[in-house]
């Protein structure tokens, strides 16, 4: 069966049923369609969040179709669920701009997935496309005050460092001129796009704690300068009630259900290798305030989602997991010890072996937040017993307890075992992460100690631009942000070619932006792109649908 | 009462008993929230259109604020509805453009009012952000084959005509050089954005009779040449499968409520102006399915939205309305007659006389289709019972039915005298409407017809840009498409200083757009933009919501 006949082949509960396992009166549900209710925030409980089991899960480095954090999130609560704890799993929303590019759709996959698949994957309740217009909302603001008699603020349109944002992987937005035309078109100025899922609004979103907060982080957002070099922000603009108002309904956390009938929390989708890549503040703090297990996930490897994740999310909102999962796959494993994509389903015992190194130094990366970590082998077919054997005694020298995981195939049942070994895991935890750097630290400090104690690199090297960029952004104050890297997700460097674990380079940071409604700075590493392109032949071209509504190719 | 609190001091009828007035089986209903549903198509039955009454609203020439036709076509159906008639009425989906521009929210007002109103002025059920996405998806396959070495089908970037777009009014969009930035970035271009309302996928949707023509319609869309000069489409690039996917929830027409509780369907937005301004034939047919009176509405003054209903939709959607109202108010009234917009709420009969000629303009021009007219006074407190005097008595002597409307009053009690005229001239109907023009005849005699009969005005002359755009499409063979002017709304003319009725004046082409999918080709006169700006002080910087949700300034 593909991805969506089996998806398909489940009835889906109405959401109402799932709502009432998590004890949620049904007044409270906003339904979107019978499969999909969005949940009011005053749902969250900090007395029940305090006793809640966050279990974090994370990854080695991946390949690019990945290495199924999402499966084994889905496939973790669901056995969760049948060892009859109270389980949620919390996620992120997709992004239209990887549906469209190389992947396809994408909310788990085989018997752990969450349903409805289709509307998860397209304009599920809205949120993005909110997220979007409260964006570029601003930038017509910004764009009419530097053309209007009665409003200006003398805006110095060289200076506007806020860009719009399109849910849409396309180059051609990243870079351009805007405001051409003559003079009713504007004042020219350069400017550009990033995708909707690395924009500051979406970073807000899922920093808030509450509809007030979010108003007044977008009232903070820093636009550009006046021609006498004065700080301009949203807020003197009077921008922040209108982007409050289109994001309302946005800020509230989406109910859907997994295959086996468990509560899925789905809501924010920053990626991790240009953004925050975790999920809401609120749909975490809601996953955590209605059971007793919260299963979320973080985007890419552990040094992209894992570390901000904790650095940045937990940090803000005081909560902290008990247990951290590495999803491992015996095909990455082999990618990392030298086996093309071609090849990773072939037995390779020697270059599995040549691979583990990569696992070694996310497990370091892990151990230095002192948080109880379980390895769980997301499992393929083309696994050999001889394989998975190396991974298992490899883990048991390292003392790390480890799952075979069988989500995909099994879906609840398959993850039994590791569910168990989190249960025990989470049992033995007994204090609250420590962070890599303190707030306190000056930028490069911060900067140097992610690329030492969760990349394992030498040093953190500024270009000239970037030097100065930071020298503002420190003066007008904000040296105390966390920061927010924008590294490829291919390596533990910022250099995608440089597999496995590693050793003796450099990050070069080219330029920093900053986000200052959020609360980040922003160091973009090596050729990072904060509005990706499509491929050469993009996956939108196989997707159609028939007159009955049958789709094809979304999966 | 302001206009929300009119709103919330209704409670809303749960959605499903609205449809069940229609007789709608409640298995069929898509639900989004309790107060709004989703219809499927199969809903529509040709036998029941071919009995319905179809009543067109529309308007003289109106003043910035509009002059009601909103209002009225509320009014009219619940007014029908007391009369114990079948009434459902069919409006358009609001645009954020005006939102956040000058206008503030608007879905009727006072006592005709659709619920919910915050809803339908926001993000609604998605429609317009699915219609943004399908474009500028295209948008990302155009930009990406020019850049791919794959699938490269050598299209010449300077000859693509097919531009982004985005519900907003942003000035900054709407001439850009796009896709800078080094060969990564794609090859620079001059392009530019259409506000949503305007774009052809906005059109296509109004016009598609299912989602099959809609995909089909997707796939002829024009966007360019290659090197060599010959034509590409949509098609080439496969691009309408996943168009139609993004698009798939959204021809489905939303049933809401007027306050009243009687059934309004909301679907589609295209401006008047720059579009062909009515909503789309699948809500128009649902509505004359559903019900025995069906009360429409098309944008601005009849040179503008009745023409273009009568002409493009009506002809496409083989349908005919048995009665146009025509919305007048002594405010516009005194306005075309010399009074400044200030000054219109003070009694002045000779500036009323004065402004008299734009009603007979008005009348003049939708004789021509053959249908019966009545106009409908939308009364202001600001009226005098002189004032209104004159205006029954000058459509006595021009033998056309007269009522005076309290709908912002009054709600449907204030509309009954409208309502029993309306019918009484319907019963009168005997014939389908005939055209301004065949569908035959060569464009430049096509937009004489319209400037004549409808305009009132001399001929039209063609730039030498739309003498060269015009001499293309009619090669490609488009020659016999229906024309979708792009026309001031603020006169007859393409001069939106003349007020009144203008005459001897020419109508001055500017160039074309032409909509391959949609099926029509676009003249635009004057200085008319398709994208618009926002004013010196936009409506955004007075709308926001407080901790509780309250919403201040969106209306």
């Amino acid at each position: 069966m593909t991805e969506i006949q089996i998806a398909h082949s489940v009835t889906p509960k109405h959401i109402r049923e799932i709502a009432a396992t998590l004890a949620i009166p049904e007044e409270k549900l906003e339904y979107y369609g019978n499969d999909k209710a969005k949940l009011p925030l005053d749902l969250i409980d900090e007395d029940k969040i305090k006793e809640n089991n966050l279990i974090l899960v994370t990854a080695i480095t991946p390949t690019p179709p990945g290495e199924g954090k999402t499966t084994t999130s889905i496939g973790l609560v669901d056995a969760l669920n049948l060892l009859n704890k109270k389980a949620t799993v919390v996620i992120r929303e997709p992004s239209l701009g990887p549906v469209f590019g190389i992947k396809g759709g994408a909310a788990g996959g085989g018997w752990s997935q969450v349903i409805p698949m289709v509307d998860i994957n397209l304009h599920f309740t809205g949120d993005f496309h909110a997220i979007e217009k409260a964006n570029n909302l601003l930038s017509a603001l910004i764009e009419n005050n530097i053309q209007s008699k009665t409003r200006n603020l003398g805006i110095d349109p060289r200076s506007v460092i806020w860009k719009r944002c399109m849910d849409m992987n396309d180059r051609g937005l990243r870079n351009i001129i805007a405001a051409l035309g003559g003079k009713a078109g504007g004042v020219p100025r350069e400017t550009g796009f990033n995708i909707t899922a690395a924009s500051e609004i979406m970073a807000i979103l899922c920093l808030a704690s509450d509809l007030e907060d979010l108003k007044e982080r977008c009232g903070n957002i820093y636009v550009g300068d006046t021609w006498e070099g004065k700080p301009i922000f949203a807020k003197d603009l009077n921008a922040e009630g209108a982007m409050a108002v289109l994001l309302k309904d946005a800020i509230k956390p989406n109910l859907v259900q997994t295959l086996e009938g468990n509560p899925a929390i789905i809501h924010g989708g920053p990626f991790a290798n240009i953004a925050q890549g975790t999920n809401s503040i609120v749909a975490t703090k809601m996953g955590m305030s209605l059971s007793d297990y919260t299963i979320t996930e973080a985007g890419f490897g552990s040094d992209l989602g894992a570390e901000k994740f904790l650095n940045i999310k937990c940090r803000a909102a005081g909560i902290s997991p008990k247990t951290i999962v590495v999803v491992a796959t015996i095909r990455a494993l082999k990618y990392h010890g030298g086996k093309s994509l071609k090849q990773i389903t072939q037995e390779d015992v020697p270059a599995l072996i040549n691979g583990l190194p990569n696992l070694d130094g996310h497990i370091a990366s892990l151990k230095s937040f002192g948080i109880p970590i379980v390895v769980s082998i997301n499992t393929f077919k083309s696994d050999t017993a001889a394989e998975i054997r190396v991974v298992k005694d490899h883990c048991k020298t390292l003392g790390i307890p480890v799952a075979l995981s069988y989500g995909w195939e099994k879906g609840g049942k398959g993850c039994l075992d590791l569910a168990e070994k989190v249960v025990e895991a989470a049992n033995s935890c007994t204090k609250q992460f420590s962070a890599t750097y303190d707030l306190e630290d000056p930028v490069y400090v911060k900067l140097n100690k992610i690329c030492q104690t969760i990349y394992g690199g030498d040093k953190v090297i500024l270009s000239d631009l970037a030097t100065s960029q930071l020298g503002k952004y420190e003066t007008m104050g904000y040296g105390n942000f966390p920061v927010c890297m924008a590294k490829t997700e291919k390596s533990f460097s910022d250099d995608q070619k440089r597999l496995g674990r590693p050793e003796h380079f450099n990050i070069h940071i080219r330029e920093f932006e900053i986000a200052t409604g959020a609360g980040f700075i922003i160091p973009i590493a090596g050729n990072m792109l904060r509005m990706p392109g499509l491929p050469g032949t993009p996956a939108a071209e196989r997707i159609t649908i028939d007159k009955d509504g049958v789709i094809e190719g979304l999966f």
